[in-house]
């Protein structure tokens, strides 16, 4: 077995691979008491794990909210305020947040806005937790239909990144990390592209080094660029359209996994990157190639486009009131803060929805 | 006229005294659109006032709150996170945030949360926001009966401190201000002390070189220490068992303003420092002397202690479960992180009940 590798940063301290969760034993004792915030899924599959691991952790107490998308409400924000406070949690103690994106998500903006901070380590247990969400100290909820429309940027102490959290979870759980790590490649990983092309991630065995590497390549661009001035934006590539997908399902009666939604915006803006920046065809075609063979495609239509467009012009990335996007110019390089119009926008989902052909 | 002053520090840019709202102008223009947060008082009499001052500022909308302590809600802050939703407001925009403590409090927080950060200008309009609640980035709300127990430290852009506001308010209103004027002549500023002993808060007619001067004692100190790690819990005098009563008549049919508040919990803590530090008989007496001749004293009894001290128990500088208190040794000199009995506590709180003499 490997050692976990540990990456320091000014802000963050991170602890990647098989082994990790023994590793961050010692980052737990300059703390009062510790507490943990986690979802009832996590509550009964991984909170043994953690548990198992650190046999000597003393608990002094623990939050459990309802898991789901649909969960990361204001709602579940003031509930887990309220057992802060019941729980008389004061700045010199600890929280372990203890789960997927939304948990992390969630948990942190709860953790950091009571009392004005406390401090959190987050223990991602997904692989989109992994690679994505518990990287970067953005936390928030979502309100009044929009995706993450409250939050704040706000590190962790630590992130503590234990592949064997995904033995928890049915293979189908893996799919939303999944476009995040095509992702990864496709703006900045070639070599992690070339790795994974033709793979379809169900067969995957060994997550742990593309855990690390997709990781690392996350931790290399917001150690940069932590409030998304600038080259973090490039994460963006897929999530305008993404968010919008994302937000148009999330109230209906089939709400989408972020992933799947992540991997439709790529196919379009992948599409949009072929117009705007002469992304060669045979690349689209690998891209669009792979996400089929991964993702399964929605089922709006042309009439849904109107309501889609209109919730992209909530999103946060909107400056000037004009929509930028980060696109690729080709497999491995992106660039951010491209300026669209709505009808290139409004043809990258034809593009999408009929399942046309390359032909820039 | 004195020309405004000019205070940067690197996070926040201040301009204080005469003025300073002409002077603010420039600072506006980089942003693509403005809006204001206040509330309903603020909108009829200080609104008027900042048009006046900024004829050719061009607002593209404005948000009303209701006035008021008790409106420091979540639910004033998910009315406020609504209307920035409706108003689409985006990470370009700049919001000013016009009015006081509370305004400044929720604004703030609200600004600072909305799709991850809109940058924020304070215009506090009483005399507590112009001391006090505009400088240092602490927003926040109260929740579940106690202050202040959900926000967060951020900074606004700037603070626009023009004391012209000062005469939209009844001169009552100037006394919250006044007992943290007091607090930064007792834990800094013997100057300022000596400057205002004897007066009354109601026959001061020039309040801009005091303002000028506890501004700037505020923003020396919250510069070096904006984390409240060290220094910045000088601050607190006061506040620890001040804090206690407020929350102790926040629900009650009678709420009391922090001021008068803050200004018993200084007889308190000033007595406290007799005992522990031998603050002089002398100096006792005149601190008393000098709050009572402005604050009249609350009537809570021997029996509402046991409350008293229990909501003391939640308040957020507790650290490792005990109670610190930030003490005077001398008058203008303070020190902080003094661990403290409870018994003692009870017995100050005697002390102020039963208009005790100083024995030490």
């Amino acid at each position: 077995m490997n050692l976990p590798l540990l990456v320091e940063t000014e802000a963050v301290s991170y602890v990647i691979g098989d082994g990790a969760i023994e590793k961050s034993f010692s980052r737990l004792d300059e703390f009062n008491r510790i507490f943990i915030i986690m979802d009832d899924n996590v509550e009964e599959h991984c909170l043994p794990v953690l548990k198992q691991k650190l046999p000597s952790l003393n608990i002094s107490g623990t939050i459990t909210i309802i898991s789901g998308e649909e969960n990361k409400s204001i709602h579940q924000l003031i509930y887990i305020w309220n057992e802060l406070t019941r729980l008389n949690i004061g700045r010199d103690d600890l929280i372990l947040n203890l789960g997927g994106g939304v948990l992390t998500d969630i948990a942190g903006m709860a953790a950091a806005t009571f009392k004005r901070g406390v401090q959190f380590i987050n223990y991602p247990t997904t692989l989109l937790g992994m690679v994505d969400a518990a990287i970067g100290g953005k936390t928030g909820i979502d309100f009044s239909r929009f995706k993450n429309q409250v939050g704040l940027f706000i590190n962790p102490a630590c992130v503590i990144i234990d592949p064997i959290f995904l033995k928890t979870l049915e293979k189908l759980h893996w799919q939303s990390g999944f476009a995040e790590v095509l992702k990864y490649g496709l703006i900045m990983d070639r070599e992690l592209w070339q790795k994974l092309e033709g793979k379809n991630y169900l067969e995957i065995n060994d997550w742990s080094p593309i855990i690390s590497k997709a990781a690392k390549d996350k931790i290399d661009i917001v150690r940069f660029d932590s409030l998304e001035k600038g080259i973090r934006k490039n994460l963006n590539f897929g999530h305008t359209i993404g968010h919008a997908l994302e937000s148009f399902y999330l109230n209906s009666e089939n709400p989408v996994t972020h992933g799947k939604a992540v991997a439709a915006g790529m196919i379009c803006e992948g599409w949009i990157s072929s117009k705007v920046f002469d992304l060669e065809c045979k690349s689209l075609e690998s891209i669009v190639k792979m996400i089929d063979h991964n993702f399964k495609r929605f089922s709006f239509g042309k009439e849904d486009i109107s309501q889609i467009m209109e919730l992209m012009k909530q999103d946060k990335k909107i400056r000037d009131n004009k929509q930028k996007f980060s696109l690729l110019r080709k497999i491995g390089k992106a660039v951010h803060d491209v300026e669209i119009e709505d009808k290139m926008i409004i043809e990258s989902l034809e593009f999408y929805i009929n399942r046309k052909k390359c032909n820039n």
